[in-house]
Order: structure tokens, then C-alpha cells, then sequence
């Protein structure tokens, strides 16, 4: 599990006064970013392979809102690794108060830089095994 | 069942080439804002009211990447109506081919302009009539 | 000149309750590709030249603000146009009242697909022509 | 002056591979945010006053592109002071190479939350003293 922190700008809020909830969907992007260059493979890295991650699918729940300038800490867990996707969950909780505001996932196939699908577990072994073993840790 | 089109514009594509995966979910608010015009209760009729409609959850499912310059159509469609809910549904296809390229939906709660539920019913009848009829529809 | 039009949605706005800067800079973006596909050379036939025309500089100031479920009016105009760069202007007007809200331009260098200084005139000889004599018109 | 860091995400890139040139204009409010923050006024509690600072017009100069996944570094300096509106410089460089990336300001009015003219120094006059210090520095 990683965590990391974003500040709300106005740029993620909206008219209703909360953060407009695409901007959840791309702080799981944040996350997930932080979590590459944490266990060793940016997405630069990966890139070069060429392995990429494209997003098959988006689920994400909406609990309470955020507001303009709190603080969110995203949590991002690998729950599900396979040949050729991979599951990545996300929780966004805001800071000061602990509370979960939103939850959800992104299912990533393994490309190469066409976007045709690939065996992760043979483009890149090592980045695989790390995955394996991240996705073995439970929240 | 309302159709819209959009053509994709550089904002709305990433590094990989293609659109990026949060620019469909904008779409679908594109494609419900023209809905609600359509059924006579455009948004900014139903904040005075005042009813919200903030999103509760949201699924997309990415079956083909979208390009630069392409023109997207946006098919949606009120899926489901309850009480205090309801689902949303939507289909992106490319226009040139008419080949799908991502299909998926929001569920929005019905709301005050304070955020808390209400019901849609009481609040707005005429226009949770129209939703139930719309709802009957199905493509 | 040019006009085209879009429908404000809660993605544009931001808890300020109005549009969020940066998203008519955004929508200059929609001009011009409708004006490039006006003048029968749009961005994805100019990519297979291939002539890019990248953002060397961009200037907006905001009159008034835009509002959730406004329509806006972009009028785009080729103000002028040099061997390497050229100049696009764009006003943006609340449709319902004519009032002007924002207006701004981008300057954009032409290169090629690696972002490398070109020619337009000898790359892409009767877009080149047709920018020259819209850069005529005055409004 | 002051620092503060993003990591480029796709979500900031555009099919182009370099980041969409509205998102150098985003980051230059992450720096005014942390700015704000780090003289003891965050928007957050200015709000409370009320005390907004609408744009009234950008600037964006754009040298080299940022690319995916690279660190860039922002530097925001309040530029200039005035009884109605102030003028907020930024930097963007590449942390890797120390690259100047983009530079431009915005211009902000202060209002009230209706959006209407007032004078800081009277709305908020030891923030306005902190704001005239600042801008006294210059980079």
C-alpha cells in the first residue's frame, strides 16, 4: 500500500462547491505514479520496454465531498494481478479528519506501445514479480 | 435515448496517443446536459428548484482508443429511476465508423443545494415524470 | 473569422461558481480546430504532413464570468501569420446577452513532429496561402 | 519566492507526448496556492473574510515542453501589488536538468465573494502588508 498527499486547487472544484469527480479518478492516476517509482518502475521506465497500462475499466464511489484546499491522502494497493491486466485500488481520504471520501479502481491491460496486449510476465519479469508480490499485501 | 457529438480536441488526449481515460466520463456529463434540455429540465432550471444531482458512483468500460480530431458521439439514456436516485447510462462511438469506444454510467443521488437528500418526487414531479417515462425507453 | 459555440457544464466551473480560467483557453482550442477544418486543413491532416503547431505563447483576460449552462460564442480569427509563426484570436461571448467575456490569442510556432522549427509556406504550401488571405479579414 | 514540485501524469499530456499547454497555467495556481499557504494565508481562510482573487488576465510563455513523468519545478513571486489587483509571477523548469520550461504571471483582482471590487488593504490589511513585503523580493 502507498500513500501520498495532493492539495485541492479550484481547478479540481466545481460549481456545486466540491471537487468535480473525474479529478478523483485522476489522483488514482497520481497515486499510481507514485506507486511505479516506488517499487522501481516509473512509467518512463516502462515506457522504453515498451510495456504500458492502459485503463480497461473505471469504478469509483463517492462518499463525501472534498472542498477547496483540504488536504487528500490517496491510498493505492495492487489487488489483482493477472497475464494481462492488473487491478489497482484507490481510497482518497481527507486529512485532516480521517474520513474516506472516495473509493474505487482502475483494471489496466499490459500493451506495448500500439496498445496490443502483452504478457507483462515476459516484456518485463522482474516489474511482474514485484507486482505479484505488492498485490499479495492486503489493506 | 438523446444523442450529442463532440470532436476531440489535444485537451482531450494524453501521451499514449489517445484520449485520456477521465475525458469520457466528461462526456457523459455533456451528454446528460443535453438530455435534461431535451426533457425541458436543463440544470441550471433545477438548482433553483433547488435539486442536485451529484454523482454517487461512476463505471466506464474502454473498448477502443478515441483519436485527435475524431468526432465522438455520445448516446445516453436514463437507465434506472428511484426515489432518491438514479442510474444514468451512456455509449461513446466513434462517428466515422460507428465503432463503440466506451460504454458506462453514473449514478447520481437526488439532492438540496446543501448536498443532502431529498426526494426527487416531491421536489420536482414534473420532472421525476418525465425521468420515468424516459426510463421505460430502452435501447 | 469563425464561430462555433459550447454549452458550459459542471467540468468547466469551479467553487468560485464560475468558469475556471484556464478552460477558455481550452475552448480558443475549440475555435481553432473548427476554423482549420473551415479552411479544409484540420489538425489531423496537418499531423501527416506532418505540421504541428504548438503553443509558444497565450494571453487571455477575462471580462465576465461565464456560468454553468451558459452557451458560449468562440469567434476565431487568423490575425497574423509569418514564416515561422502565427497568430490566432479568439473572443468569447455569452450567447443569450452578446456580452463579451473573454478574448486572448496564441501564438504558435509551426514545426514538425519533433517539435522542430519548420517552414509552413514551404511545408504545407496552400495552407500557407489560405492562412495568408484569412489573416486579411479584420473584425 | 517559493518552491514548490508536481510530477507530470498523462493526465497533464496531450497526444503531442509533451504536457497541454493550459496545464503550465494549473500549476501556476499549485504555486500561488502553496504560496498563500506559506505566508499564513491560505484561500481557505481569505474566503471566510470574504476575500476571492478572480483572474483578470494570464500570461504563458512556453520555451521547452515537459514530458511524462518528469518533475518540474514551480517558482511563484508576487510581482506587484495594488490597492484593487496584483500580479503573481511563475517559473516551471525540469527538476532533472534546471531547464526553463514556462514562465508567465497572472493578474488577479480582489472582490468579495459576490465578485465585486474591494480594497485588500482594507478587507484584509495584514495580508495586504505580507503581499507588499513579498513583492518587494525579487528573483
Amino acid at each position: 500500500m502507498f500513500h501520498t498527499e495532493v492539495r485541492v486547487i479550484y481547478a479540481d472544484t466545481d460549481a456545486m462547491g466540491v471537487v468535480y469527480h473525474t479529478n478523483y479518478i485522476k489522483w488514482f492516476e497520481i497515486g499510481r505514479t507514485e506507486l511505479m517509482h516506488e517499487i522501481g518502475f516509473p512509467g518512463s521506465v516502462l515506457e522504453k520496454i515498451p510495456l504500458l497500462m492502459p485503463i480497461a475499466h473505471v469504478y469509483c464511489e463517492y462518499k463525501k465531498p472534498a472542498f477547496y484546499d483540504d488536504i487528500v491522502e490517496i491510498k493505492t494497493h495492487v489487488s489483482e494481478i493477472g497475464y494481462v491486466s492488473m487491478i489497482v485500488a484507490c481510497e482518497v481520504t481527507r486529512k485532516a479528519t480521517g474520513e474516506l471520501l472516495a473509493s474505487g479502481y482502475t483494471k489496466h491491460g499490459f500493451t506495448d506501445d500500439k496498445l496490443k496486449p502483452i504478457r507483462a510476465k515476459k516484456a518485463a519479469p522482474e516489474f511482474y514479480g514485484i507486482l505479484q508480490e505488492a498485490s499479495m499485501d492486503k489493506w
